[in-house]
């Protein structure tokens, strides 16, 4: 069965890990380009890497972000020259922006620069981008608007958002190949990933949720993970922003968020006593272990979510 | 007193190690920047950078090429993802390439950049471009027209080398930098470095060797030092090369070579032979041990050439 995963950087990682292990090269996932960036004229795409390096067995699961046995002798020379380095970049890390900017300079489009990428390193699974064109997120602060890494890495999440938007979404058109992967899609899935600034701009590209809503037409599943669980993100401001947003930093609150694209939910058992208010906004709900410590624990999720989706969707016929 | 050194790579940089321990901050080296080249998107100035890491002292004095304490994690990764690496840029020496493209890109001017790069590394002396424009020294052999990299690192210099151009130097100008600092000249020194493919484009370049010559006609001395040593050079393919445009590899052919320009010419001890028919082509001649191996001989031979220089000139009045 194919699936299709919208994805932000950890959250969507795990979760594609999980679904990988469950349907390999079935699973197309859909990334968030937002946070792209230009560093020292290098193209840097953080969720893309945080889930190809995930789907390469290179994480680093300590850290929770970046390449295993990563090294810092280039940045920290560059420091030595007197470079402010805030957003720091590992020298096995450089390799990928330096090997996927000699494709994108010689001409490469981007999609194909990131199969490429994503063939180089084993992974069986399709790397997707939201779109080739740039997309920008940034939000609004008491500074004004931020660039979304300005904000995440430099300011380290410190500033209260006011207001999130995506530059070039709606110029920015979906690829050929997002758009066939949803036709083809037998489930599709939502990560637990931050609903804001992750799967929104996501949303937001040109010709996507379109597709997806016609997806739903088609009685094709749409199963959102909660990242959120027992009103806290799992991982980055996901909660605060809902907050600031005047959202509910709660698994409602994502599941609000979503409407009216998703037709199944899966929430945490810590959150199980909102299952109630969720299943009455109109969607299917299941109760899950939802954190993702291990390998094992990632399987057992992608496994429960796509039997959740594809049940029901056999029950309501 | 004001030096001024023309110069290549590793025979240029111990000719400017010697010179800066002797006059230090009143020393300018103008580089040839003929084998500068783009790499991964990133700006590669390998004359240029040995000339800068050999008076950061930063050095590795046993390969001869490169940072000392060198490693080379992002080009093993680059080649991991399939990369062919035949210029294999280690990871300290890529820190320069970033931090240099990053200005670069921020519209610094070649040599303000230069000059910036060198007061971050501590350096005293001033390491000039030739030129701010680009000029690509291309070599032409059995393949067709190569590209000097191409020829040099890539092909390890095997190909027999019929004519050598220098791309752009006609259209490129000198900066004014190189042109006060030749103007404000006691002293130019000729680097033992290779007369083809080292000294050549920086004389091809408009506007320095007008001015060179301006300089011997108020009787500044114009010293060279011999790259070819017992008819071999002292690294790279400058013997070979002075045979196949048939010129002599020996010092007598270096001198040929830089003839008119040069009033001045230091040959060493075992080619002392050459002295009589060297000095019958109308130039000074001293006769030294010109080999560099360690820092103290590099100071040895500076002070020479430079007591060699001044006094001869002082004598002809």
């Amino acid at each position: 069965m194919n699936v299709v995963l919208l994805a932000g950087g950890v959250g969507g990682a795990k979760m594609a890990e999980g679904l990988a292990a469950a349907v390999g090269r079935d699973l197309s996932i859909v990334v968030n380009t937002g946070d792209d960036l230009e560093l020292h004229g290098l193209a840097v795409w953080p969720d893309h890497d945080t889930v190809a390096y995930t789907l390469a067995g290179l994480d680093d699961e300590v850290r929770g972000w970046g390449l295993r046995d990563e090294t810092w002798t280039v940045i920290d020379r560059l420091e030595g020259l007197g470079g402010q380095e805030w957003f720091r970049l590992g020298d096995r890390d450089l390799a990928t922006h330096l090997w996927r900017t000699d494709r994108l300079r010689a001409g490469g489009r981007p999609t194909e620069v990131a199969l490429e990428l994503g063939a180089a390193m084993g992974i069986e699974s399709r790397i997707l981008l939201m779109s080739d064109r740039p997309v920008r997120t940034q939000v609004l602060t008491d500074d004004g608007w931020l660039e979304f890494q300005e904000y995440f890495v430099h300011r380290h999440q410190e500033p209260t958002v006011q207001r999130v938007r995506f530059r070039g979404a709606e110029a920015a058109e979906t690829t050929t190949e997002v758009l066939a992967a949803i036709a083809h899609a037998g489930v599709i899935v939502v990560a637990p990933s931050n609903p804001i600034v992750s799967i929104d701009p996501i949303l937001a590209v040109g010709g996507i949720r379109p597709a997806l809503e016609e997806a739903r037409a088609r009685a094709v599943p749409i199963v959102a993970v909660s990242g959120i669980v027992g009103g806290k993100a799992l991982k980055g401001p996901a909660d605060r922003m809902l907050t600031a947003l005047g959202e509910e930093s709660s698994a409602l609150g994502v599941a609000r968020h979503l409407l009216p694209l998703i037709s199944h939910f899966v929430l945490d058992r810590v959150d199980g006593g909102l299952e109630p208010e969720i299943h009455g906004l109109g969607v299917d709900t299941l109760v899950e272990d939802t954190i993702m410590t291990d390998d094992a624990a990632r399987a057992r999720l992608a496994e429960a979510v796509l039997q959740f989706a594809t049940t029901s969707a056999d029950a309501r016929r």
